[in-house]
């Protein structure tokens, strides 16, 4: 089993941790009795681009502020930041991170509801929190995060239906999840001959705005480790005061444009980074207009926009496979220390 | 007046706003009436990368946890998280950003103690928030930050002082900080021979941990804007499982070397990255044994850990603004759009 097996088990894997959802009871029971003030996230790599999307939804969904830990305060700095009144939750594939379990680890202590949402129930992670989700995500043997990255954000959107349960829309939404991620997969061969035209390449700048910057930040996250390619990853309103300069003609954008108010924010940037810098652009959309921008990596048409990160990761994830072939690089061994991280 | 005398007057700035300590009192007696439970920081940018060190700085001194706001929840979603309970920060050299503005509105209507740390007195910003602090760092013209930034991290740090008080040693750390600026200055010399050699250079990485990291952010985005240099940062902790992918002979690693915890905890990636893959580091410490690791940009020996940030960052501008000069460009004209940052 490789990493492309383990790409097209992301449906059966979503629907697999649907089929759980009661496993959330308990923490929505924990969260009627103690409404946390606010929120932490501590996560590393990919778990840590899964906890801005949870950020993001639990503004937006459950009016609450999310904080994304810092670990390195607790592990290099001894800090204890007081979490009283919070809701800590642990987001870790393997649920061995040594910083990950010590923020959950103080938290508990301090009386916090935490929550581990790991791939592994029998980890140090999901004995150091109270309440443990396993993502049921299946072993994931290839080192770079796949079905544990999109499992991990649905298991964010289970989550903030914890704090406030879902509209009849939302519900139906989240039903037909595994339908929408079996759906991107089609985006395979434009991926495939989209990444053969772009084995040159060694430098990328990736855009994303709101909930698309988590997305941004995970397909650069892949193209590093297994693309061997140098991806800068802004959120695009940023990335327009300053950055910009890196801009010239040839300059490589992959574009997250998703649909809705992202894409609307983003869309003049694109135009003028293609009209006026001369940039050549991937747009990974669920938009016709935006798709004809310049190269597209089409998104399913029907993807509700606040589910949209964990469907439009598939295209991406499948954009960089191929591209990592046609580079001539070993997708299943890429060149890298360890599947666990295992910082102090 | 252009770069290179902001960045060489940043010591005088640091001083004028250490003459101005008495502005916090306000913020000390409203924060010891409502101890807040959490804070958030709003910003962009540079401005960002300052509330890192924010960020750092609560967690440790104060034991609070900061939030990095996402503003976009706001603008482009209609989000209205609570933060009743919260100290609200909007870092902006302008202060004239509508979606930080619009962050600190909806903080002040909810009842937050609000904070503007912002350059302009007569901003948007600062008629926004309860609570405003005049960064004193005179008219920046340079497009790129500089002595706003350093006097951004400098309030963060008087911020902190409001929320518990300093001890002595901090008081006399603080008051010495214009005198290790000035001497981190200094390192122009061996800056400019040092960026002379790397002209050719189109990519690197930039690495720091714990309080280097908002370094390691601030100067990848300065190589980015100034030197057209596609700079890559990272957390130590991060680019060791997955983006050290990207590590070939002749790779190119600035490293935030710090000193102390930060220090120990990034010396033996440096050296595996020198050793077993043949990177090429340059060094950003105040240790000499660091500074020894390949190629050394020093920072005064007696610099305070947890002032760090706020010295270090001097000679990484200088070392940016001569590479600039030596790939031919204009440090004073770089390719971006505007100072202020517009994004709704």
């Amino acid at each position: 089993v490789g990493l492309r097996e383990e790409i097209l088990e992301q449906p059966a894997a979503a629907a697999r941790l649907l089929g759980a959802r009661a496993d959330f009871d308990a923490i929505a029971e924990a969260v009627r009795q103690r409404r946390p003030v606010f929120v932490v996230v501590a996560a590393r790599g990919s778990s840590d681009n899964a906890g801005l999307y949870l950020q993001y939804l639990l503004a937006v969904r459950n009016g609450i502020v999310t904080a994304l830990a810092a670990p390195s305060t607790i592990t290099l700095y001894g800090a204890r930041p007081k979490v009283q009144g919070a809701l800590v939750v642990g987001l870790s594939q393997s649920g061995r991170s040594p910083d990950i379990v010590a923020v959950l680890d103080g938290a508990r202590a301090q009386g916090a509801i935490t929550v581990a949402l790991t791939n592994d129930p029998g980890s140090p992670l999901a004995a150091a929190a109270e309440h443990s989700i396993d993502l049921r995500a299946g072993p994931e043997r290839a080192t770079a995060a796949t079905k544990s990255y999109t499992t991990e954000l649905l298991a964010s959107a289970l989550l903030s239906f914890a704090l406030d349960p879902p509209t009849a829309a939302e519900d139906a939404d989240v039903a037909r999840l595994p339908a929408l991620m079996a759906e991107a997969l089609a985006a395979e061969t434009g991926a495939r001959r989209l990444a053969g035209g772009h084995a040159q390449r060694e430098l990328c700048t990736i855009l994303g705005r709101g909930l698309g910057y988590a997305t941004a930040r995970e397909w650069a996250l892949k193209m590093q480790e297994l693309a061997q390619v140098a991806a800068l990853p802004f959120s695009a309103a940023d990335f327009e005061h300053g950055p910009l300069a890196l801009a010239e003609p040839g300059f490589a954008v992959l574009a997250v444009g998703s649909a809705g108010p992202e894409l609307e924010a983003i869309r003049p940037l694109l135009q003028r980074l293609r009209d006026d810098h001369g940039a050549r652009l991937v747009v990974l959309s669920s938009d016709a207009a935006a798709l004809d921008l310049d190269e597209g990596l089409p998104v399913p048409p029907a993807t509700p926009g606040w589910l949209a990160p964990i469907v439009e990761i598939i295209p991406a994830q499948l954009y960089t496979y191929h591209l990592t072939i046609a580079r001539g690089l070993d997708p299943d061994q890429p060149r890298t220390i360890s599947k666990v991280t295992k910082t102090r």
